[in-house]
């Protein structure tokens, strides 16, 4: 099959939303938890995260803020300047799938969606007590862009929490052991299994790989 | 196991870039082809690829510029405005892995790696003969930002190829049947097993799911 920008532009719009967020791979997905100043909390799943740096330690994500529909996780995120990423995995894809629903504000997907809140001192936004890894990250920056009515959320990484059987090969941790799922598209989920790990490829070794 | 900001720093430097990048889940790794005006191609490996909107169809992708290293991708993608986004199989993954190399400036990767230049009329870019799934992008936005020396480049998709088989419910792609490795970190590669579709989440149906 080939599409060119105008078939791509004759699809149907459920048709070619699944495409385009479908055709580049796999992406993780998480869930977010914020809270507001009025201690009320919020969890979101996301695909759209991103690794900008690893020193200094930023992820990034993507988040609309053009529509008129409400956005607690950037709302949240402006008031209080943390948020936290939380691993899915098979036991939890339908509870995580369920906090895309539109609840009212006041509504937590935490209790809604069958999530445990877990605190640290001196962090305000609630981690996922049933995810096997586990972020907490401080708000860095906000970048506009002119192509999109999206905006690039940065956070910098304050907190990890994980399994040590995760790590192997120094430090690299091991997505299948701790049952990470990523998505494709909108909403089919994936499993991974390691294939393969080869060693950093330098032009010396490159007849030995 | 539990690391703060503070060990999170004391970590050896290839450990936190491994922790870094295989932390936040799966990512999807894909071969970049450019070509330059003296028509020399150039394919690369990114696993920094996101979907940024449908509508327009936008893709984007971030690479580094800050480093004294050369930067082909980018510079080819500044004299030529296109490139192309090919996917990568269990048989391409140990080639796709070699085209991180740096290599001399006049070699393509290639005829190095083992992989076939395919062109289409009206677009420079070169796509991967051998990939599944290839798409043809235009650049769109070049975004810079304070908190890292990355930039993110923004393309819109002129050119889609893949196999009919491999679209079901309304255009998703199906990753597993394409065969589209993902990756974790640097150098681990995943397959891909589809686990579970869901139905788009409403409120009124929230009870039955």
């Amino acid at each position: 099959m080939y599409l060119n920008r105008n078939s791509i532009n004759r699809l149907e719009k459920i048709e070619r939303i699944n495409l385009m967020n479908s055709v580049t791979g796999v992406k993780s997905v998480l869930l977010i938890g914020t809270i507001n100043k009025k201690k009320s909390t919020n969890l979101a799943i996301f695909s759209s995260i991103v690794h900008i740096s690893s020193n200094p330690s930023l992820i990034g994500f993507f988040i609309r803020t053009n529509m008129k529909i409400r956005r607690d996780t950037f709302e949240n995120l402006v008031e209080n300047n943390n948020f936290t990423l939380n691993h899915i995995h098979t036991s939890s894809v339908k509870n995580s799938h369920l906090t895309s629903i539109k609840f009212h504000k006041d509504v937590s997907e935490f209790s809604t969606c069958g999530f445990t809140e877990q605190y640290i001192d001196g962090f305000s936004a609630p981690f996922v007590a049933e995810s096997n890894i586990k972020l907490g990250l401080n708000l860095k920056e906000i970048v506009e862009f002119e192509s999109n009515c999206s905006k690039l959320i940065i956070g910098e990484v304050e907190h990890i929490f994980l399994k040590d059987r995760f790590l192997e090969n120094n430090h690299t941790v091991n997505l299948e052991k701790s049952d990470s799922i990523s998505v494709g598209g909108l909403n089919t989920y994936y499993k991974s299994t390691k294939y393969k790990s080869l060693p950093y490829a330098r032009l010396e070794g490159f007849s030995k790989l």
